[in-house]
């Protein structure tokens, strides 16, 4: 029978540590095949090197539990008790030396309740091996990401159809919340960024009730359907009525980036190359100033995962990963332009999983 | 010129520490006037018991950061260098011995960043005192949570309309999520439950697409809008076509724990005493061992705060709070029910800011 902890026992042993700690989230729903909310409530499972798991399970999560057909010791807790007992538990039940937890899940009150129940445990990070698991994607999880993208795509055409001059920033970004969840999203991937005019160049703006577009306008939609548990991470940049020549200009950079990103992106190449790739083209332009953010992220469970597409990560690019290649241009109370597309490492190069028109498009004009 | 850290600082005096730390989330939103994302990238407030504070910023947010006009030193850092160094410069700055964080938003990351750069900080978890600050709604804050109850409201009553024998369990959970935009959402609360017959017993149940409801089906809904930042938090069970006898008995039960709860509420009770009416008529009804859950929670800028209405907790209701009153009884394998209402304390007792009727209600009869 096949275990389907093997990945992370290796992740524990890799890291020489006694066991790795799973907290709800992507690895967790990933690795228990099912995904569960946590809230105020600690929710772990303890996965060691060698031997079975166990878990600290909210009481009231116990129905749902049982679907998991968890093979451990289970340590469960109520409200009114509080959850130190099942921490001292669980401590005594399996005494460990060290612990390898996801750093950018586990909240600090659990990794006080880990200390309190064994102050001499030694807790690592092990965000990246742990979340690394999930960076080649299989045939299930790219069909995922590609229904979600699609939804996203035909949201988007929707979208620009309706824009029209006077319209607040508010007002679209509803308009393509409910595109996206008529097209058949579960969820949003993230709130999505819609802004226009010198809310373009805030990486991450909030749609304003008070700003309405305005011929000349840049007006950039950053967003993302949730489908099957994956997220699209879709970035386009639209001018309403015309573009300016600076508009134009700045398009264009960013567009021949973005084109640089997907010529480098193949297996063998590292993060830094893509990034760097990216980068050489907007440093070599006259906008080189606006430059404000990497190239990429990793894409897949999480909207912001492994592997992050910039100088620096020698992480080498396999087949299976999605990563976006999302090059963008800001000037601070000016506007800013970012093109991203959500990009699949073939066995040779990539593919775009995003297949929107990246021409330079004028909107609200009729 | 008033101190806009004024309660954050006390907060510090009060447990004694030199200062408190804020991550996004809703405290950083309070405080700030602004909400902001964090992911990967690490975004620390520190507010110190005296004089001026200190940030961490990511570099690609300082467009959004200049907009609340923060008086004190920023550290900000570039993804191509990564966020140690602004970590070192912050410990330089602001030498500490010991610190506040929100213990329940605050992940194992940067409490490691804050660490290794000064071994010797004294980390405490002063989540309880620090989300204590949102304890107390302002007028604002009620009209923005009354907003997005009515928003739940009117989606309801238009999903209740069309429900279906045969109709799938995604199904209803797809016409909620869409009425719920078009009634004005800026966001959903939360993932929400739409769980029917024996799901309905899982208090944390997904929606299955392989689940139609039945005749005799409980069909339970708990969700709610997002808006202006608030979130709503509803729970209705109805019953499909017609409601069994045990349906109704259980029904009726949970709807008098839920009466006890608002006949008791009202400031100086503490929530100890509201959890004990409610769960002291469950456990005098023959329904006892299918009680799983407190009473309810806080509710405001998130779905799960403070104050936790569930016995043990001897915090005073005060004029200003809401909470959810949400008795419910689970069988697993059969059904459950549960009634939940978000209610304020008012000066002399209590309001229910939820009106959806809570008769018994058969649906998808016709």
């Amino acid at each position: 029978m096949s275990d389907r902890y093997a990945d992370v026992r290796k992740v524990a042993r890799d890291l020489d540590v006694d066991a790795v700690a799973l907290v709800p989230g992507p690895n967790f729903t990933r690795s228990m095949g099912q995904s569960f909310m946590s809230h105020e409530r600690p929710f772990v499972v303890v996965i060691p090197a060698k031997g079975d798991p166990a878990a600290i399970v909210p009481n009231l999560e116990l129905g749902s539990w049982a679907q998991v057909n968890f093979e451990g010791a289970v340590f469960d807790w109520r409200d009114q008790v509080g959850y130190q007992p099942a921490f001292d538990a669980l401590a005594n039940h399996m005494p460990l030396n060290s612990l390898a937890v996801e750093g950018q899940v586990m909240r600090v009150f659990v990794h006080h309740a880990l200390k309190a129940a064994n102050p001499d445990l030694r807790i690592v990070d092990g965000e990246k091996a742990i979340s690394g698991l999930r960076a080649i994607k299989t045939d299930d999880d790219i069909a995922a990401l590609q229904a979600a993208i699609d939804i996203s795509e035909r949201a988007l055409t929707r979208v620009l159809e309706g824009v029209r001059v006077g319209q607040t920033e508010t007002e679209i970004e509803q308009t393509l919340v409910q595109a996206l969840f008529a097209e058949g999203a579960d969820d949003l991937a993230f709130g999505p960024i819609v802004a226009a005019g010198d809310g373009s160049a805030r990486p991450h703006a909030h749609a304003r009730a008070d700003y309405a577009v305005k011929a000349g306008d840049a007006l950039l939609f950053d967003f993302g359907a949730r489908k099957h548990g994956f997220a699209a991470d879709i970035t386009r940049t639209v001018f309403v009525g015309h573009a300016t020549d600076e508009g134009q200009e700045v398009y264009e950079t960013v567009l021949a980036a973005n084109k640089a990103g997907h010529d480098t992106a193949k297996p063998g190449v590292t993060a830094h190359d893509i990034d760097d790739a990216v980068t050489n083209v907007l440093e070599a332009s006259r906008f080189a100033d606006r430059i404000r953010t990497k190239t990429g992220h990793g894409l897949g469970r999480e909207v912001h995962e492994a592997p992050y597409i910039m100088r620096g990560n020698h992480e080498v690019m396999r087949q299976g990963m999605v990563f976006t290649n999302e090059p963008g241009l800001y000037e601070i109370d000016n506007f800013g332009v970012r093109i991203e597309d959500d990009v699949l490492i073939t066995e040779d190069g990539c593919r775009s999983l995003t297949s929107f028109p990246k021409d330079l498009t004028i909107v609200g004009s009729n």
